[in-house]
């Protein structure tokens, strides 16, 4: 199960000789954790890998961090920056060395140290480093499924124990979303909590918790995960506290039809767009298109939101290995919303719900 | 105690003038909450705060995250974008409507957005944005130290129990900061965890921590804290488990005095070298000097690492006002390594500490 990095990197390098891209310097985050298994924290002191074209990478890193690389098993030389060393220049000379005219920037890199090396090196040209990964992160290999899939049933365990144990009335969003935060941490999931949005609030696809109570009559939407070996679950399910109106119920309904026509959709070769064309013109079909007011879903693995995004205007055809939400929602301002929200692989011959949590129509207290 | 964030934006725009820079444009992160008190999440959409050198700001915000926006005051006018357009060509555009030639990009703001600006609008030059903001986010005002003292006293308290009610021989490092965090929440604490280091790995001043049981005869290294009002501690505190032996108890000795030798010379005007060379010299006095291998200290505030930087060749003078860690530390490699920190404000007439926590050499079972 040991991930090759050096593969990876060399599969980068191919995409940079394609591309016409001399090198690829990328930060602390995802591309870093994806290139070199190395999972630092933004800091203040920059560390920097940088891949040229051709040839060997080399990590710049703080002198004193040297030991959590080697604790992790990087495979590419460290070039190790003092406490009073310029770092940025050190990398612009790094880029100078190979010659490098054109360069891609992680997208996770900080302006901090990109516009310090722009401005050491303002003969280069610059490209986002997407343009070279998102390929290679997008397709994900057996193992990267396997951490999915895993981080998503640990995630609907949470959801049925919460669901099982939990009574919401009289409790804040706040409070709602730390128990099951609670609950994600008892599976081993590195939780990075999530949404809970009750009554009116639902209505707001990425509305920020809060103080407000829950209470008999509201809708309230949870949209939450967490993250095996780095690779996040994403899920958003519905309760309703006491019986839901009629509305809600149709409202339920048309969201639940259009995430299952996205997932039917789904299979090799289908533009992404068209996976978000299924979902809203069923939507719309029914009359609430104008509700449905974001796109239908995003790529999913080391991030939570990452390529593909399933957006009207995105052509990229769907291929086996890419993962990604499927999460209509309807959202009627000042009463309620609803999103359904699953995790799923593009498979050789379809979709692979990686969420197994039930989706019809739950009521609680 | 409400935050005026215009008038942190007029300060922005003066430093504009001052520095010859027509455009500031902060993406998520801790300049987005200095100035615009909007404590976005890092995301795939772009959230862009566009300040020119006059007039009024403005903020790119995904079209779905109005209401929040709105929900949290902020007072500059939304510029939405939907999930179709292009909003690194509207941030292009409207920097081009400024007639921005020199812009500055925020510390944090990721290259995802900034290289396809820059490639949008290829004739600007570049500076980073701490030109404009570290003197403003350097010097706190009351309401700041507030906060900062605030979150020091909940984590000395949270040390305090943990030191009382806490068993370490036998638990992993893992276990050690987790149970520690907890004892943060419970204090209203958002806490980003933090470093335990036990035995031969507290010789490594950045370990990450693992699965390593802590044993009679180790030195241990706690290096944590936790937000209030996003304003964050910083602590280090050292046990002994079981008697130390004499080198130990030596190394302590010294570097307690080195804390101290530096948070003496604290007063507005010494160069910020000056305080690092305080520790140092007398480190390197004892005979320790080539084990000491990082700065003195950092500011400190909404980010964890913030300017001033207490680093060998920063002539910056401390001003009243400047928060930041007083940090020194000594690392016998395959030994044992001790650090202690405390955070420290300069007032007008010298150093004040923000910890509380003892200091002296604390064994523990």
């Amino acid at each position: 199960m040991a991930v090759d990095y050096t593969a990876r990197v060399e599969r980068a390098q191919a995409e940079m000789t394609k591309k016409g891209i001399d090198a690829l310097i990328v930060g602390v985050g995802a591309d870093l954790i994806y290139l070199a298994g190395y999972p630092a924290h933004p800091s203040s002191r920059m560390t920097l890998l940088i891949v040229p074209r051709e040839g060997a990478a080399r990590i710049l890193v703080p002198v004193l961090e040297v030991p959590r690389l080697a604790a992790r098993g990087v495979p590419f030389a460290p070039v190790p920056w003092g406490e009073t060393d310029n770092s940025t220049q050190m990398a612009a000379n790094i880029l100078r060395e190979h010659g490098a005219k054109v360069i891609a920037a992680g997208d996770e890199l900080w302006a901090r140290w990109l516009v310090r090396i722009l401005n050491y090196y303002p003969e280069a040209k610059w490209e986002v480093g997407s343009l070279l990964l998102r390929e290679l992160r997008m397709l994900k290999d057996e193992a990267e499924i396997g951490f999915l899939r895993d981080a998503s049933h640990r995630t609907d365990d949470a959801w049925a124990e919460f669901k099982a144990t939990t009574k919401l009335t009289g409790m804040t969003e706040q409070q709602a979303i730390e128990r099951l935060t609670e609950l994600m941490v008892a599976r081993g999931l590195d939780s990075h909590g999530g949404i809970c949005a009750s009554g009116p609030n639902s209505a707001s696809p990425h509305h920020q918790n809060g103080d407000r109570v829950i209470r008999h009559g509201d809708a309230v939407c949870f949209d939450f995960g967490g993250r095996i070996a780095h690779y996040t679950s994403d899920i958003t399910r519905m309760v309703h506290i006491g019986e839901p109106s009629e509305e809600y119920r149709r409202v339920y309904d048309v969201v639940l039809r259009a995430n299952e026509a996205a997932f039917a959709a789904v299979r090799p070769g289908v533009e992404c767009q068209a996976i978000d064309r299924a979902a809203r013109d069923l939507i719309t079909a029914e009359g609430y298109g104008e509700f449905f007011i974001h796109r239908l879903g995003h790529g999913l693995g080391l991030d939570v939101h990452e390529e593909p995004y399933l957006v009207g205007g995105n052509a990229l055809p769907l291929r086996a290995g890419m993962a990604f939400s499927d999460e209509p929602g309807i959202y009627m301002p000042g009463k309620f919303g609803v999103r359904i929200e699953d995790a799923c692989i593009c498979t050789e011959t379809g979709g692979d719900k990686l969420n197994e949590a039930p989706r019809d129509l739950a009521v609680m207290e």
